[in-house]
């Protein structure tokens, strides 16, 4: 193969670039079954087409092994394989890339190239004063799946965890939010930190009802248990579900395509002018702690 | 910013993209200077454009910093001005990226993004028994320059080293050889190595004169003294000079563009029928050993 790759670009199209990098036992465990870790490099980057609207079109992908590594041969085996899988669910394929040694630990880098329709693309800066917050999916569950693989919870969620490893990137969404949404991202870091990015790119502030957010069967039960955990809900990451903001009068559209989708698309709050965040209890009390995205800026 | 970067490609145009990722103490050392640590991440990605034959458009980078790096602030700084002036030299841009923390060495991925006519990429498998074999510039300069930096070669030559550290891609060239080179492909890894790579896309094998090779006053001088590195000219990597085979009725134009690029372009060789892969000396012995490139397919 030519270290380069060559692509005539689609007609009419803009393309969306992302790079993310993930390194072993920050960004997941080492020890995670190779083409787990394989499949969720690749769901990240498809995460953020997902969030600018975009259609996958191929990726380039930079892996430093260490040179101590065991089973090698076997560990690559199955990361291509989960490769190989996650290239067919999203119908895009490897344009390219690098391997190289190194005497840290296991490093990948991701490049995804995305299309869309020219001047199309979703961007985080557009929310209005007045707004709904809307969150896809349910949030809380790869934290709290973190949590049952560190064996801070028990028994070990297979759901939560299976949330953890594998997220689902909304790219079907998010190319139907053009003309409905103002702004959108993906929840990577936790809504708390994420709904910061919205504020900061659109210079507003934002009100979140905590007992609006929607959660999961799974996290449910557990937050039962553990509800010291109960913040991971808007702290923790990795859930990969979209934020975003729309007027008002599109809230029957935003149904309609929650139905279409078979997708939950849940209305948590609104932005506001000033700069101030805010995650509510129900009585108004503010659960944002400094450092989990409250902010004066 | 938006952590995706939208473009609307040029019209006409192919778009080549090329992934290579660096590691400390493997691809540099980990003290050398920030600003040149950059500038060859980036050269790097450049010399692949260089070898298709496009003009570069914007990179992506993602960089995984150890999380116990001292003077974090000024290294980054120092990286980044190193980023800018190639920048402004390359005419090209960042479209984005991402840093991580690592417990292990610094690591950089660069996704160099450039442009072509359409259709007129160059390949590295279309050559022809008979072709010549060229190269650019000189090689061995930047194994050599290790070899300063490393202190086996003393008294250190700064032209040297610079060649190690700054390498220069050549794109002029590589946008001047379509309809001329039959095959082309940059020296990454050393000639030995890369000529192989023709070799095997093209399905032929090639007979090399040692004597031919172009070597520059620096390198030729310190060979003088230290006989022993002599093989370095073919074994070792870094230079990033333009390998490419052409057919011997455009030796006419290659010598033109020679003129017109002010850069050597040298006649090294031939391509040959069968597989084998030769280095000659005058005598006509292969000075390839195994593992340089010498191999029976």
């Amino acid at each position: 193969m030519d270290d380069a790759a060559v692509l005539t670009p689609p007609k009419d199209r803009d393309l969306i670039f992302t790079k993310d990098a993930l390194v072993a036992d920050i960004h997941f465990f080492a020890n995670d079954p190779a083409d787990l870790i394989a499949r969720k490099a690749m769901r990240v980057n498809l995460s953020d087409l997902a969030a600018m609207g975009a259609e996958p079109l191929g990726y380039l992908l930079a892996i430093a092994l260490p040179s101590d590594m065991e089973n090698r041969d076997d560990w690559i085996e199955k990361f291509t394989a989960g490769l190989k899988r996650d290239q067919k669910e999203f119908g895009w394929s490897l344009f390219g890339g690098d391997t190289v040694s190194t005497n840290g630990p296991l490093t990948i880098s991701v490049t995804a190239i995305g299309t869309v329709k020219q001047g199309d693309a979703l961007l985080r800066g557009g929310a209005c004063a007045g707004d709904d917050i809307y969150i896809s999916g349910t949030l809380g569950d790869a934290a709290l799946g973190l949590k049952c693989i560190s064996g801070n919870i028990t028994p070990r969620n297979q759901d939560l965890i299976n949330r953890y490893h594998v997220p689902s990137p909304r790219l079907a969404l998010g190319q139907k939010l053009k003309g409905i949404a103002t702004a959108v991202m993906d929840v990577s870091d936790g809504l708390a930190g994420d709904i910061r990015h919205i504020c900061a790119s659109s210079g507003l502030g934002a009100e979140i009802a905590a007992e609006l957010i929607p959660l999961s069967d799974a996290a449910g039960k557990v937050l039962e248990s553990f509800p010291l955990y109960k913040d991971l809900i808007w702290s923790g990451g990795d859930d990969y579900e979209l934020l975003f903001t729309a007027p008002s009068h599109v809230a029957g559209d935003i149904e309609k395509l929650a139905k279409t989708l078979d997708l939950s698309l849940t209305k948590i709050g609104r932005m506001t002018k000033g700069k101030a965040i805010g995650i509510l209890d129900e009585s108004g009390v503010n659960l944002l702690r400094e450092g989990q995205g409250f902010r004066h800026f």
